[in-house]
């Protein structure tokens, strides 16, 4: 498994092997590394997996480990063959039983006019936008069901509910990845295994996604227009309560499908 | 006005006068008893709205209060002219400023066909399902967008999203209700209202709703082979969890719609 | 039946007393009009139905008649007690049995804040939004189910699946409007009885109402604009081809639910 | 471009030429043989195309010819790459300017668990139900863009609004499909191409498909419980109508979205 590089991991004390798993694919320090934080502030050993910033993903491993608690971080390439369901192997085995997995891969790519949409950008976009949930689901939900419990959190985005010009790419991924979670939930609910879809519906403060690719300058001016005080934002920490609030829910009162805006967006049907 | 019944209430302190109020139209010992209870215990005085049954209200105002926490209840007929009016005003006047609303009336009356829907059924489906919220709202939320804060949470049904054979009252009742929550939101978001359209997709374990509807024997028989441990009814206790998340949420990540269902049931679509 | 004036009607030979007869309520020189034009050159006895304006009715009717086909108006004020209950009994009686009911009155009020929405407005677009097909539906589809076929044709607005700010009372009406449609669709399908919604998800080129609404100024603007060889406004006439089309679909085939707007409009989603 | 094998065409007259093109992908003896014949019947040039199969696409074609119409067929595997790119070119210039395209392939695999979809089936379902379509709008619209008119109709399925238990190839194609129409429409509406998604919710009476899937005998027996006169599988000679329609459609009053059911099914939503 020569593509997953280890970088942190609390493995010393017994008490830390008995902690449940929240795996996160998608951890950078947007929604992916706030619901990490969330999850592991709340007793969870939390994985943080994102593709590449071996540095980025060090410093999230390390704030989580600097308050107490427990973490472990991988890089890995998720759309390379085998790289999802080899890492479901090896946290499974090295850490712990995962019992909660939070997939937050994206796939936005900006608006991009259909001809200068390329095959490689469409096939791309569904494989991180729905193929790589297909292959988390199919290499983890069997294990939860085996083990009678689990809950799979999957962050999505408006072009999962409307599909807007140029946005070719995007919203064929996560109009895939709505109805996959759809399939998911009809097999699995009864199983005992929370799957939730999360409508994220306006753009989330988040440096390594937004950030990069709206560029630092734009990034910064919109930050000083919708972010901060004004609430403008979708703030990643915020939306990590909504993510543990669903896990928490008692099975007679599941959800599956919720969105998120900030106040003063209007909804996508607006 | 002679038509609301003083029950209970708590105006000693000056304390108990300066926590916020949350208002819960029908409250019953299902949903809206569950959340006025999970609001009082979080600083709230909750103010219980129902139509009859001024022991069934004594009692759930008075669990609240032996607990320590305040409550108040009122009998109110919501179909009267002016009644939701007036009693608006007067808790606004007597208790204090209204920081949340529960619109918790419901207008289900089982399936009936078309020919033996009555055109009064029709009507008052839609004076509890939506003329009743229409009028809430409109009574409330200008309060609340002039002190720049507050909360709307509606409890809605699986008919708002689905006509069923039979459901010709409740569906049209609550495709408006649905619809006007969109309304609500669309104009008053921005003013710092959260209004938020909960979409109850089963049966709620509910002795005064469901409990009645069915009779005690049926109710019983369900409770029996869904209810308790099976999780197969929806908890009330459990989906004030949510209802209280709600209104946790932080401004730049509010949740408009949600639905709710037990684990074991299908969703509305399947 | 004091309150119904038969202004024209065609029941001189027996030929055309053998025609079906296609009801449309709300019929005025938009999509109304059009549709029982269409009707009517597809050997329908065309029924017309307005509220007001006896002059323009007669003109419709005349229209039609001298094309040679059938046709005959009546003035209705359809949110009157019994009101469309006479009607459906007195057309049955001196025309024919109706084959086809089209319901195509509008509830659309523009644009009101929740403070300026008055109850009797929102009653008012419940009434004409929602009961007034309840009612139609109740007087009509027991004697197309008995008679074994029949065509409900209800036209729709964008704000049945979305609700805008200032839209209160129109969305909760078209809202109850959607779910009725899919609640009679659900208990009379199988009765060969084929219930269609149609979402008009735009302005439409029609004097009657959005002239009206408008004023003749506005209105002349945005026909400059949008109407004539822009095609940005619906044209009535085109419009009419697709419900004629809904009525000739095979029962194998049937078609629940559509939308109609201008190439050159955004969808409502988007 | 060995891979596609030239079956049968009619390019002998110059007015067969000026013929417009109707490109069907997907063209058996199900609802993609009936929309080729009926637009043949009316003027166009149909061109089939099949995978595999070549004695039943001559039939098609031979009696599209027999009636004195126009058609050719290709066979031609739409996964293979530029396959689909390829066939574009090779109508455009051998037969003539497409003006309405038809994408018919199905994706439909029957029930399978997520433990038994394969990566394989999985993909297969992603480049037959979304990427297929993603190849075919990028090779034709910006064509028809540039000729400033054309129709795109897109067959889909109750999957691409449902996601059901074992349905997770096929609904996470089909809601890729569905958005992926949605961003079509959204860029090129107004550049005077239609764009149609068609929600075909129930079993097609299509030897070719569902004949397939279920094997002759159960085939036979669904047929004679629900076929023929009883109307209870969609007929898609009757389908064909309504595709045709579409296309009629005036520009001001456009279809994006239209469901088509029997009349003895019950709606998804139900």
């Amino acid at each position: 498994m020569h593509r997953i590089k280890h970088l942190a991991r609390h493995l010393s004390s017994a008490a830390a092997q008995r902690k449940p798993v929240c795996l996160v694919l998608g951890a950078g320090r947007g929604i992916g590394g706030n619901v990490a934080q969330k999850f592991a502030n709340n007793g969870f050993h939390a994985v943080l997996i994102r593709r590449s910033d071996a540095q980025g993903l060090k410093e999230l491993v390390d704030n989580i480990k600097e308050a107490g608690n427990d973490a472990s971080g991988y890089l890995v390439n998720a759309v390379e063959d085998s790289a999802i369901e080899d890492l479901i192997k090896r946290v499974e085995t090295d850490i712990g039983p995962i019992e909660v997995a939070v997939y937050n891969l994206g796939a936005q790519i900006g608006n991009v006019p259909l001809e200068k949409t390329t095959k490689k950008a469409f096939e791309r976009g569904w494989q991180l936008g729905c193929y790589g949930l297909f292959r988390l689901a199919q290499s983890v939900l069997p294990l939860m069901a085996q083990r009678g419990n689990g809950t799979l959190l999957v962050t999505s985005a408006t072009s999962a509910v409307r599909g807007n010009a140029g946005q070719h790419s995007h919203a064929a991924a996560m109009g895939g990845r709505r109805m996959l979670c759809q399939t998911l939930n009809a097999e699995f609910a009864k199983s005992n295994i929370h799957v939730s879809h999360i409508v994220v519906d306006g753009a989330v403060d988040a440096p390594d996604t937004l950030g990069k690719m709206l560029g630092p300058e734009l990034f910064q001016k919109m930050r000083e227009s919708k972010g901060g005080e004004h609430d403008g934002l979708l703030v990643p920490s915020s939306m990590a309560e909504t993510y543990w609030h669903l896990h928490q829910q008692h099975r007679s009162a599941w959800t599956f499908e919720i969105d998120l805006r900030s106040y003063s967006d209007k909804a996508w049907w607006n």
